[in-house]
């Protein structure tokens, strides 16, 4: 996921989304900041009920410490904050701007994340020129019970035959389940509460990732 | 408003905002056409309650409307859906994205329009890049209730002496007050429900345009 066609390195296999929300009252740039020191390297700022220009100066804030950590963000359905901010990419959902069209409008430098609830969509958006797609929700979770019933492994598995773009297992998601779904074709995993609502965050990201290497190294 | 620092010809005088609600319950793009067919030459759309993907089609739509009548559109706050229809720019307001980052990220040859609530935001605007500023609310009008109370013309005076910039007075802009808002300096009238509530659209518009065009001869 550096670019379009590349093979994406594993560090880009745990991909935080984030929900102010879901941080038990703590500041969410903090929280940021112990998940990139426990080596996260794929950020989703996804604030949706913020306007403009609160939602732009976050974005500043998150742009300048995912840099300084190395790490990639995207914005969740705002093109005009990336751009503004200079992030790595979009993340898009279905009723977003269509991914060609943002395609067309980044080039082909940028990461298109797409959030996909069927395998249809998932292979739709690696057809228009989407870098990835996630995929859920797999588990039950709180987080993501407006976008239905869980949906299980096996739309994991039939993703990641049909689409030539990684596809990321998203809802419910924790370290103990990290495998399977790796194990069933995910690329990676991507999380919220898992991470941010954690007590620990630095320790949970790591945990993630441990579990993403050990069932990488495994397969 | 053509371009920057260009002359901004007299059919721009008259800038109608929409607003879906305030149509009596009428189809926008259909009430558009009629003030379109009227001589209406600048739009701005703005359907702040609008997911992402909804507004895009709906800016598609107008954006072949206007181009149909050699009119100018520009989007309200959201510079990715402007990008994406091809609009002729941005409209901004204090918490949109600052002008200077989007006359960066759009270049010299799109309009930037900037809702002002007091002269020294107008005067700030035009020193950032705004082609032009909208300045209100003039009078007493209930879509404009929540920015708070009437300004009155003074404003108007002060804002067209400081700024270097077009200014157009919003609020209660009717025919009839239409020439007093340009004697106070004003570059033309920015209206919501003027237009959109009225029984007959056309001839709404036509009677702002023909008060517009007296109003200036008298000068």
């Amino acid at each position: 996921m550096t670019r379009r066609g590349a093979l994406p390195p594993v560090d880009c296999a745990l991909y935080l989304v984030t929900d102010r929300h879901q941080t038990a009252g703590r500041p969410l740039v903090a929280l940021l900041r112990e998940a990139l020191g426990a080596g996260l390297r794929l950020v989703q700022l996804r604030e949706k009920d913020l306007p403009t220009r609160a939602l732009l100066e976050l974005a500043r804030d998150v742009r300048a410490l995912t840099r300084e950590h190395g790490a990639k963000l995207l914005i969740n359905d705002r093109l005009d904050i990336a751009m503004a901010v200079e992030a790595d990419g979009v993340h898009l959902r279905s009723d977003s701007l269509p991914v060609a069209v943002v395609r067309r409008l980044l080039g082909p430098d940028h990461l298109i994340g797409f959030s996909a609830h069927s395998v249809d969509e998932a292979v739709k958006a690696a057809c228009e020129g989407a870098d990835f797609a996630v995929l859920g929700p797999v588990y039950e979770t709180p987080s993501k019970r407006r976008y239905g019933l869980p949906i299980g492994l096996r739309p994991i598995e039939e993703a990641a035959r049909r689409c030539r773009i990684p596809v990321l297992a998203i809802g419910g998601i924790t370290a103990a389940r990290a495998g399977e779904v790796r194990r069933a074709g995910a690329f990676g995993v991507a999380v919220i509460s898992s991470i941010l609502s954690a007590p620990g965050v630095a320790a949970a990201t790591g945990e993630l990732l441990d579990a993403i290497v050990a069932s990488r190294a495994g397969r």
